[in-house]
C-alpha cells in the first residue's frame, strides 16, 4: 500500500491545531475527495528549510529578490512529486485522483483564477483583522517569528494594525461588501445554489470556507456578526463543509 | 415569423458605427448564438428617454441617486421583453434560445460573475486612455453630451485625462500587466487554449473581446503595440471571433 499523502500545515494552540486560511482550502479539498493523508505540523521559521530539503517551488518571490515560500505544501509518495501552493494542488489533486470528486470542473481553471483574484482583492480588509488575531494563536516559536518579520515589512505593531473605534465601523463594513459581492455571485448561480456552481462545492467554494473558518476560530466576536450576514450563507456553508473539516 | 430582436447600440464615425466595448460584447453574443436580430442607433442623450419609453431597468444608480441607464439593451419581440446588462443579455439569451451554443456554460454564472469583477479592476488603467479616444469618435451630439457629463464628473477635460509622456510608459504598462493576468487565466484552462475555458469561446472571452476591439478601433497607435503582447494572444483572439463582429 502507498504510504498517504503528506499534507504540511502551520500548527497553532487551537485544540485542532488547523488555522490558516489557505491551508484550510488544501484540507478541505483532501478530505473532499477522500484522499488518505497524514499532516505534518511545521512552525513558521521551519518553512524555508523545509522546503529547500524537499525540493519545494517557491509561491512568490520577496521584495528583496529571494524566494518565498508557502504552506499549504503536499508531497505525494504515490508520484513523488512535491506541490506548492493551493491552486496548484487542486489541480494536481484532481489530475492524479481522476476517479474523486473533482474541484476544479473541466474547463473552469482559468475562471477560478480570476474567481481568486478578485475574492482575494474583495477580502482585503479582513487581513487586519486577520493577521493580530492569528497570531495570538500561534506557538511562541512562530508567535515571535511573524511578529519580528511582519511588524519589519508594515513598520506597525499587530496590534495597531487591527481597527479600532470607528475605523472598526468603517473597516468592518467593508468585509461585509466583500463578502456581499460573493454571495451575489453564489446567488447568480441560481435560486437556493449552497455553492458558486451549483449543488456541489468546487475550489472557489473551498477558497471561501477557508477564509470563514479562519474568521470564526480566530475571531469569535466577529463571527457572531458575521453568521447572521446574508441570510446566514456563511454559517451554512461552514455546516454544509464541516464533514471535511476533520484534521487527519 | 417573429420579428428579429432589436439591439440598441451606441453608434460612432466609425465605418461599422460599433466602439462601444459593452455593447461588443452583446453582439459578440448575438452572432454567436446566431439570434436574428436587427441595431437601433441611439445617440447618447436619447438613451435615457428611449429606456423610460420602452421600460427598461437602468444598470445602476448615478451619484445624485437618480436611476443610470446604459446601452447595451436589448427587446425580443419573441417574448415581449426588454433586458438591459451584457451579463443579464446572456443569461436572458441561453435561456430563452436554449438550442443556441451557450454563452454562460451551465453552473459557471458566478464564477463569470467573478471574472467581470477581476477583469473589470484589471481594465481600469485602459479606461483613461479610452475614454478621451471614444469621444474623439462619437457623432456631435453624442460627443458634446459625453463631453459635457463626464467633465463635470471628473473635473478636469477629457484631454488632459489621456497620460502622456512619462505618465504613459507607466499607465500603459499598467494595462499590459492587466492583460498579462487575463492570459495567465487563459493559458490556465489548458496549454494552448484559445479561450478561458478551453476550445469554445464563452462569455468572458466576449467580455475581452469587447475591450479588445475597442482599443484596436479608437487606439490604433497603442494597439500596434498590444497585438504583439502575449505571444499574439489578444490579436488572435479578434482573429478567431471576427466572425461574430458582423453588425447586423
Amino acid at each position: 500500500m502507498t504510504p498517504p499523502i503528506v499534507f504540511y500545515d502551520i500548527p497553532s494552540t487551537l485544540p485542532n491545531k488547523a488555522w490558516s486560511p489557505n491551508t484550510w482550502k488544501t484540507r478541505y479539498a483532501l478530505n473532499y475527495k477522500g484522499v488518505p493523508y497524514t499532516t505534518v505540523w511545521v512552525e513558521y521559521p521551519d518553512i524555508e528549510p523545509l522546503c529547500r530539503d524537499i525540493g519545494a517551488t517557491p509561491t512568490s518571490t520577496k521584495a528583496d529578490g529571494r524566494p518565498h515560500y508557502t504552506l499549504p505544501i503536499i508531497h505525494d509518495p504515490s508520484t513523488g512529486l512535491v506541490v506548492s501552493d493551493s491552486t496548484k494542488i487542486a489541480a494536481y489533486l484532481d489530475a492524479t485522483y481522476s476517479d474523486t470528486p473533482r474541484l476544479i470542473p473541466v474547463g473552469t481553471m482559468g475562471l477560478q483564477r480570476a474567481f481568486e483574484a478578485a475574492a482575494q482583492s474583495l477580502l482585503a480588509p479582513v487581513t487586519q483583522y486577520g493577521h493580530p488575531a492569528a497570531n495570538a494563536k500561534l506557538n511562541p516559536t512562530s508567535e515571535a517569528y511573524i511578529r519580528r518579520t511582519r511588524e519589519a515589512m508594515w513598520r506597525k505593531t499587530l496590534e495597531e494594525l487591527t481597527p479600532k473605534g470607528a475605523e472598526d465601523v468603517v473597516q468592518w463594513a467593508k468585509v461585509k461588501e466583500g463578502f456581499g459581492k460573493m454571495d451575489e455571485w453564489i446567488g447568480a448561480s441560481g435560486e437556493g445554489s449552497a455553492y458558486i456552481m451549483g449543488d456541489a462545492p468546487c475550489y472557489a467554494d473551498m477558497w471561501i470556507a477557508g477564509y470563514v473558518v479562519w474568521i470564526k476560530l480566530i475571531l469569535p466576536d466577529k463571527w457572531e456578526d458575521m453568521k447572521l450576514w446574508h441570510g446566514g450563507r456563511w454559517a451554512t456553508l461552514l455546516q454544509n463543509l464541516e464533514k471535511y473539516e476533520t484534521v487527519m
